[in-house]
């Protein structure tokens, strides 16, 4: 995105591949509202131009198969659920622009993303086919295989658009997702099928143009503008994709046992650490996990005051020592073959202060509270949020973030649909196979942040009653790692709270002691001891 | 309403007086797409024309001043408010039909409307003056005498529809809210607006009709249509009223002491009582109170299957007898010149079963944890609703009605703006001096129902922090009536629960036991005594 003057207004010239749809109108709206235009930029890449030479190559890694006993369900399976989608909807063709969507429809996995195991890439499914619109150099022959036996073809990337033109041409309502597809495939996609009208219209002059977008009784295409069904669909894990997030969650947890085991020792040591090697050394010790591939976003590692900083990014040149006389605030995860994880535990090293330990302790309350939330069907994820704040609430205290976003498995750590947030816009219910994230914080501005994370799975639950014949749902955890209980003041919990911790504890050391040995073995048995409320 | 077949298609007489504008509309447009027709009636009185002479007459008891020590605040002071909304809405007028919110407006009384202490009336107030319509033989000289101190004066009822056109043909923005203000008021103001136009027109043909009706600077008055500023004003009790609603509160409880002691005594002497006699039993003891006037709604009372019907009204001839060996579910409450109340309990005869238990105890988790709620300003009711079904979300049971309604001091039983409802659609924060029901249950299609109400008054809570400088908010109990505890579950409930149930006895028989002697005095004690949970 960039200005340039012309004359006395102001034009934005907008790159249309980097926005979507929505987001451009909006733009296009606001800058007519102070007198400016909108440029789109089309035929010349005008970053291009300004990088000339020296701008970097865009990623080439090869496009990995995402192994069907992670992924469970086919590529082939998958596009005929989107075909049928295509049908109810009176559509005959869906581009896809969401790089997760793409992976997560085709099993297939990249690096083009940091993060985020994904290849740069568009897909267009018909009724009778589909093509993938992908970087040559990328595509293995294992890729090309699998492709095949799904009945893609591929294209090159940069061949999206003539693409969009030739099914416009040939009449084809296209699905298009506006908040997800880029402005310039959707301004394509109209003027193509303005054209096809004009053909037609020369063709029959008595015919006038008319546009309903509903079925195909109008005279031409107008495109089907609506939400993509593939992230609902992705949203819904199957038993293999929820497998894998177990089994990578526990090899995670391994990995954090070691790293929090040597944090610990080299704090006493009082060895000096600054927040950016502490987050260095935990990929360290992920990266010799098997199946590890990449952090799924970048470590939030803040001591102090910085935990206070809720996207906090410690840079080498200015982050903090990791303090032992303060609360150290970790929000961490990693991208495995089989799943994605996301953590946050925040501890102290030395003796928190009565103050500390409280907001700690009613943080943990709202956790608890949502991660036992038994819940009826169509629930939307907002009903929830107020279980988790409802400790803090009591005492004056809240947090400016929602309380939870959903989970790819092994893609992307923070994806759509549902959410658990105080802001009530979100009306998608919770649904059985969802993941979610259970993170209820507290932050005290230039003090001290804390949070606690879990990734929780949405279950049903086998209720003695079924009230109105509905469903009721819950949770399944699958994040599995100790909660310091130093920071836990025991006198706040209720009796089924202390058995919630000591039953979870007991959980973790079940689970994650067997991946462990030596001294991170012992550091896990000392903390997942019970606590006893007086 | 009614239907008269007019060739082959049906049309809609509607008698426009008794529709809101708003309902009128969705009726017109309802009928329009089944070709059928509305027509309004407006000259005629349809009604009185098939009635003739044997239409039961209007009724006409007098209109009573409000007391200023239940009122707490003047009517001069709430017109003066309601103007200052006025010119702020871009409005010189506003005509009000709620009765509760002329009621309340001018500190009036009346006995128009069974449980609802208000008058026929319409009002119409100005910046520099109002009008009440109600039929003259209501008002008596102190009430005249009041209006003219609040600078109200008097018109006949029938004139509100000549007033309404004269104030279009003075050129006055009115104020309509839609959803309250009939659709005759509303249909007559429009006509009047379109001909004060084409006056004005007329006097000069180059001026066209402009309807923009967001300020002064159209040719004509076009009204202000929105949201009725007094429904939020009355919602927000003074302290006077809040005291009329304690102390009123009491002395209802006093009543109902007397009551069940005399219902528990009678059923263990195996007297056969119907649910409509002990209905008019309890009346009986409410109107011994001081202050009493009516009741504030048909008493719901329901033995066993009756129990689950939540709207159930037992009928002289068809009703149950009252069921020693079934739960049996009252929901009453009563008009009193300081206050209204409404309380439902739930009790047991003899030995409920630990299903009944179970379900009664669920729903005293949910009251209790809604009462002890605490929340930050600007939040909606809807938000604390799942708190009151947490509980029976656990093992799969609900209820199909919303957990709370707002309740007028010495006026409707139930008002809004607010509520407290799993419909996410009523965005109304709570605030303070709010009232709203606290009403969970539980409904067992053909066996049983079981609801818990109090009344609760929106308070500040001294909170230890003010996170963002928000104040927090919590709930002040107005209703003071003993929880049946053999229908309680100790087991289920925690130690706070424990204590939140002890404590609440302990203030009821603080608050009731003075009001109280003999037997009843006695009743009281052995119902307020302390659970202790093993």
């Amino acid at each position: 995105m960039m200005f340039c003057h012309l004359g006395p207004k102001l034009a934005l010239i907008l790159e249309q591949f980097l926005f979507s749809f929505d987001v451009a109108e909006e733009l296009k709206e606001a800058i007519a509202k102070k007198n400016h235009k909108l440029i789109y930029l089309y035929d010349t890449n005008l970053v291009d131009e300004i990088w000339k030479e020296s701008r970097p190559k865009p990623p080439n890694k090869p496009i990995r198969v995402h192994d069907i006993k992670y992924a469970g369900v086919d590529a082939a399976s998958k596009l005929s659920y989107l075909r049928s989608q295509l049908l109810d909807a009176g559509s005959s063709a869906i581009v896809i622009s969401m790089l997760d969507e793409i992976a997560w429809l085709l099993n297939l996995r990249g690096s083009d993303a940091p993060h985020s195991p994904v290849m740069y890439a568009y897909l267009t499914v018909e009724i009778d086919g589909a093509k993938l619109f992908v970087d040559n150099s990328k595509v293995t022959p294992e890729v090309l295989n699998h492709l095949k036996n799904a009945g893609v073809e591929l294209r090159p990337y940069d061949a999206i658009l003539s693409e969009i033109e030739s099914l416009a041409a040939r009449g084809v309502e296209l699905w298009l997702d506006p908040s997800s597809v880029n402005a310039a495939i959707v301004n394509t996609y109209k003027s193509a099928c303005d054209r096809h009208l004009e053909n037609l219209g020369s063709k029959n002059d008595s015919m006038t143009k008319i546009y309903d977008g509903s079925n195909g009784q109008s005279w031409g295409p107008s495109g089907v503008y609506k939400a993509s069904p593939i992230s609902l669909a992705k949203a819904l894990k199957n038993p293999a994709e929820l497998q894998g997030m177990r089994d990578s969650h526990l090899r995670d947890a391994a990995a954090l046992a070691q790293f929090w085991a040597w944090l610990e020792e080299e704090i006493h040591k009082d060895v000096k650490l600054t927040e950016v090697d502490v987050a260095d050394k935990l990929l360290e010790f992920r990266s010799k996990q098997a199946g590890f591939l990449d952090t799924s976003f970048d470590s939030i590692s803040g001591s102090g005051a910085n935990g206070a900083i809720i996207h906090y990014k410690p840079e080498p040149k200015s982050c903090s020592i990791v303090d032992s006389k303060k609360l150290f605030l970790l929000d961490s995860g990693a991208q495995y073959v089989d799943g994605t994880t996301d953590i946050t535990r925040t501890v102290h090293f030395g003796e928190p202060t009565a103050y500390e330990k409280e907001c700690f302790t009613r943080v943990l309350q709202g956790h608890i509270a949502l991660d036992q939330a038994v819940f009826p069907e169509n629930t939307p994820g907002f009903v929830l949020d107020a279980f988790a704040r409802s400790f803090l609430w009591k005492i004056g205290l809240d947090y400016r973030h929602g309380t939870g976003h959903g989970v790819g498995a092994a893609l992307n750590v923070h994806e759509g649909p549902q959410s658990i947030s105080f802001r009530f816009g979100n009306m998608t219910p919770l649904q059985k196979g969802m993941i979610v994230s259970n993170e209820p914080g507290y932050y005290e501005d230039h003090a001290f942040g804390i949070r606690i994370e879990n990734l929780l799975h949405v279950k049903e639950i086998n209720t003695p009653n079924r009230f109105g014949g509905m469903e009721y749902l819950g949770f399944e955890k699958l994040t599995f790692f100790p909660i310091q209980a130093k920071m836990v003041d025991v006198s706040l919990l209720s009796a089924s709270e202390v058995n919630w911790l000591n039953d979870y504890h007991s959980q973790v050391w079940e689970k994650v002691s067997p991946l462990l040995d030596g001294p991170t073995h012992e550091w896990l048995w000392s903390n997942t001891r019970p606590l006893v409320k007086q």
